[in-house]
């Protein structure tokens, strides 16, 4: 069977490549792959999939970090100029992105999904020199958005995925759901999927990234642990105007209750059970020179080794933003941003992959375990997998790379997609073949 | 009747002199005046003076800043030991040190108070070269204490004052109140009289110290101003200890609450209507250096031009306060250590103190008005007396000095002894005259 | 004369509301006021003015607070757009709108100075409902930019002064200038006039401002003290990024820094010796949430009653950003964005003022002082004519108002305009009439 | 031979015992060891050890945290009194209580060190109850101070090793150094004798500690890691005084510089390479409340997984600390009190001491490794022993204790004194066995 796959995959591989470049050239930012998921909708309905999207896979309470209603409806209406439907494109109102495929064997088996994400970065596309998306003529045509961080390849890989296995239907049992997630960026989307409930039933479930730890087309790492958890939240203040000059008394300083928040923010103890992060990466304060300033926001994130030492960092956090605000005599509400869990593959799942990895014969390194030490919020979904007592893992799948992830000038070499469609393909099909269950 | 009043100065200015060497060799810090108190006890009673003391003229519940139990208990003793009675320093338990002494003519007129106050500082006294008190064998005999304000001769004028109007009763209408009140330094004791209600009653109020701006024997200011209001408080921030190695997540750490407090105080805005001050002047956290401190005192003081404004002061300030403890999850509990009025003299008084030491001939250069630029908790009556409809005043009356006020050096020339009796004799003395009333 | 004076205003009030309105109608902000000043150029030129601007009254190394190269030539290239003289426009590149017309009598006398300013604010002027300017035609046609001061009416008022005076020429003696300058908003430009010494020679100066403490037309204030002596200035910082989750050791935090900086300014100690303030209006920080903020900029002032005050303010500020900055490791630079001396209003000027507002009879209510409680740059004219052994003052004029200074609804009724040429018409000639110089 | 040394650690387990009992009734905290030391010489010279102390095993100049002189006189006097020979205590004037003892077998072999600290801690030791040293008469004498974390047992041990080595001296090769240290608490003391150079020319060193992660007699711990690299240290700020209410101006507020520093200190980065720790323990500021604070010191602590973290740490701290003194503009003097580096054993000693602790047949939990997460200053002699391309390891005892370490009521089963000697003994024995060298 594995020889037919590989086979397979190279029928399909210039269709994959062609996936990716579109995807490429319109990257649209999280919460707004209005283009993006009808394509994916498009194409996994071709394929025969029971596809779901829009409100049914997408929890809109638990969406974070959505960006105004303004920039949301012009996106949709950007996507529709540029082709898409308008009918489905009003069923993901607000951003409800999502997509769900889900590919019913017939016959009795495991629940397997696997979790791609679709989102673009904001950032601005280098356009010059030797930048191959811009040579080759699929640069981002969306100014300040672009493919940083390989979400394309993801998403190109994901229809790949689907068409192999699709086409391999016959000898597998089981149940595949291929899950599409929007706003990975910021750690945003995953909730809101895992809230809807699509990861309810699963029993295995795959992840994988393009690069990372894996710097080179060459190289494979089967299991991922070091994931941060994490939280990423915005605090805004609010207090009173007033003359700095003339009647600085009766001012209530939003400014300061922000620098104070900030500095002992800093400040929190860190966590002898674990690796603990704080940063308050934005400050912005105030309107004018002379005036009190009665505004002020701060964007921040907590990290941690566990969710536990992550949610310790969140409540001194909040403890100390509430405690500034009440110190300055202001106002502050809080705004969750984003959020991710921490996590471990499990060792069944990389163990899978380190199998299928193998039997590839696509690569010359292959490590067992790579330790990410940022945030991805395929942790939410994996913890839920694993709360259900069902098992979960994440692959890194080497590229070799033109500059660094979120640099305008990254570019991979696609080579990496068929590979990783290989890959995901054999381990889906080892697990789900017809006759293996009794492993 | 002028010169009657300066013939009979002559007489006691001996004894005045002796009772204020008394005093400066027997110094008592605040709310330990019982040896001091006791003797004006004695002395009002010996001149016919209806005396009350203890809590009939001090509530306890308004008594700030009282040293410890141990510290009342062996003060009391040690005054005791040093022939004061027992019984009456048994009325005195707790630190109610005040006295009341009345005066009534028996003749119909208004009621008039003039306080003094009694407590000596806790500075080392200078026993080395030409200092006076030492060389003349009556430097205190109290380790660490020290009359170096000069209240021993304040409460002496008081005194002396108290003899004189006796002498001239017959010749006198009206009632006369002379209040000796305990702990000054630190504006601690005069809120307690007036709580107790000594001044409820009073319609004309004098007040004076010996020095500041008057700072040479030949000079007297009639009306002081520039009282600045004042709180002085002490927070007490209590946390949680922890291994700062093994476990700083566990520590709740006051230290670093005091500090920001610290900080947060001295930003404070800067009143428009008038000058404010704030000081934290003495932070003390922690105990070990490998220990999340979990205890912390602030002692600071807040002021104003005005009530109003160190109202404000005192209000951000505890806000702060507060709000410092809240942000570093720790309790903290705050404990009112003194506080005075903001105050002007009347004009009507500052007048008659002009009248009174022109008449005495005793000083060469009379100014209306002094601006004092600190706190003084005589304005405690004062507020109360103006609040009534009263008038009151403070004056400063000129001495030579050997050194600063409050240095361990400081003497005066005694000179100014009879000279503020005099002054004050004549201006009560002319305000109560029996036929004058008319004025 | 007098009367004649009062007749000859009647005659160009219809130009000088003209003026106004044309001005109001194409507002320009600071250092940008190229349409301005080449009509007030213009002008003075047809009324045979000597007329010199540029950077012959312009100090560029004393310019402060300069908009960015991009700002100054689409204003400039705007001005000539609507109207303005291209070559007029080039001597005043890179913001110098500064403009002084002479007037020589031809007879010996004093030399006197009159200032007027001419920058618009960055507001937006409200368009809709009463507001007068809107209904009537002549409201702001460059978005965001309004005169909402008065400036628009002091340079028609400088007009309609230079024109009474040019008339009366024949007169007076002496030497007339008047001083038409840009950028007081942010009292950034009187510094590069002052520094390009033109009034260096000056023994009278007469400064105004429309409305204030006048707040009503009836009204006139003679002397204007409570200047308060400012500095304005921006610092940034500039540290190292870094990965929040897995660097934050390799970054210096410029966000931290100015947090830091921005609580400990504002508990720069107050100042016994008299009012002080300190503000820091705007802190921005940072880029992104999970990145070590490398950037930082504060924007702060300091006030003080006394330029020796403002001058303490000062230092501290800067010892601490600097000392933040080392605290951090990270390094910053300071500009200059503007700055005022502190000053009064010289009795004699007053005087004139009060005497030609009586003259005058144009207002019920005359009052001798006002105090501003706020910053003007007039003061730095003043400063270095009173060095010089001259006098200075400044004059409010009493408006109606329809809404605050630096309002969107401001209007003021037009009538002020000629109330306030003849007072200064007025001072100015009987100050400089032929026959009078023995007083 | 191993039954031979089981045999004499029998005969010698009474004295053991006595010793320790003795110690621990004359307990000398850090620097101040000297009756303890002078012992330690005595028993040493008995046995025939080659004996040096004083400044010639501790580096004056290396020496931190030193009692003040007043401290270090009563206490050798306190020695003299107790029975110490008054020479060997002058030896040892200003706190250099070292000692090495050195046994020289006369045969070739490697040169092999122990080392044994000898301090108490700043405890009241509990005289009630059950508490064991108190009911059998071996509790503390010296007010304040008590052996609370077992030095007094290593003391003991080492000299019962000391005692058994020399009587098995005949069955051994190479030489033998056994190290006494002052001041391990605080990790005051090894820096000192490490550059004394007293293990230069070590080969195998073996330190040890009772209890700590081997809470139970039964257990024994081969190799300890997780030392935490240390830096302790006093910072000192020095500003001006003024009077708050009359010159705030005129001060320099030590008291904020100090809370600025503490507040940022807490806010030094987490390192991502490993456990990082900073403390500020103790902060205490200003003398008065109406003062502006001129002294303040913070006593502080840096901690990291390895030297180069806690190197880090340090740097960081002391630029902050710089910073916030020159953003108050007061000085700041900083003294190093103390300091660990970090460390792992050696595997092979660690394996060293897991054979003779199996060998000795004394436990019944042999664990391979323990991580401390806290600091010691062995690992001073231990970095330097490895730089050196020597081994060292450092193993924990188990004993059973009536309380944690450091606790007034700390206790523990004397029987694992004898089980220390006897492992120490063994893992020495072997490893310089005449015949064994060819391992």
């Amino acid at each position: 069977m594995n020889a037919d796959i590989k086979e397979a995959v190279k029928k399909i591989t210039g269709q994959v490549i062609e996936w990716r470049r579109d995807f490429h050239k319109y990257p649209e930012a999280a919460w707004t792959e209005f283009r993006t998921a009808e394509k994916v909708v498009k194409v996994l309905n071709s394929f025969g999939y029971d596809v779901t999207y829009g409100s049914e896979v997408v929890e809109e309470t638990a969406m974070m970090g959505v960006p105004t209603q303004d920039v949301l409806e012009n996106s949709a209406k950007r996507a529709i100029e540029e082709g898409a439907d308008r009918t489905v494109i009003e069923r993901m109102a607000g951003g409800k992105t999502g997509v769900v495929g889900t590919l019913y064997t017939g016959r009795p088996g495991p629940i397997v999904a696997l979790r791609f994400d679709m989102d673009a970065n904001e950032v601005q596309e280098k356009t010059a020199g030797e930048h191959r998306p811009w040579k080759d003529g699929f640069a981002s045509l969306h100014a300040g958005v672009m493919h940083a961080c390989g979400h394309d390849g993801h998403t190109a890989i994901g229809l790949g995925v689907a068409k192999l296995l699709q086409e391999n239907k016959e000898n597998l049992c089981g149940t595949i759901k291929l899950i599409f997630q929007p706003a990975e960026e910021g750690v945003r989307g995953a909730k809101a999927m895992v809230e809807a409930g699509v990861v309810d039933d699963v029993e295995y479930l795959f992840g994988m990234h393009l690069g990372f730890l894996a710097g080179s087309s060459d190289r494979f790492i089967c299991g991922t642990d070091g994931f941060l958890a994490t939280t990423k939240f915005d605090a805004y203040f609010s207090g009173v105007p007033a003359h700095a000059g003339a009647a600085p008394q009766e001012g209530r300083n939003a400014l300061l209750a922000a620098a104070h928040a900030a500095v002992s923010l800093h400040g929190i103890p860190r966590h002898a059970a674990g690796v603990s992060r704080i940063n308050v990466g934005v400050l912005e304060a105030g309107s004018g020179r002379n005036v009190i300033a009665d505004k002020a926001v701060l964007k921040l994130e907590t990290r941690g080794e566990t969710s536990a030492i992550n949610c310790f960092m969140q409540e001194e956090a909040l403890r100390i933003i509430h405690g500034a605000a009440a110190m300055q005599g202001v106002t502050v509400t809080i705004s969750e941003m984003g959020g991710a869990s921490g996590g471990q593959s499990d060792t069944a799942i990389a163990n899978r992959l380190r199998q299928a990895a193998e039997d590839s014969g696509l690569f010359d390194v292959i490590e067992e375990r790579g330790s990410l030490g940022a945030s991805e919020d395929f942790t939410c979904f994996l913890e839920r997998v694993q709360e259900n007592g069902g098992q979960g893992g994440y692959a890194m799948v080497g590229i070799n790379r033109a500059a660094g992830h979120h640099d305008g000038a990254f570019d991979f070499d696609e080579a990496a997609l068929s590979n990783a469609v290989t890959v995901l393909t054999l381990a889906v099909s080892n697990l789900l073949q017809k006759d293996a269950l009794s492993e």
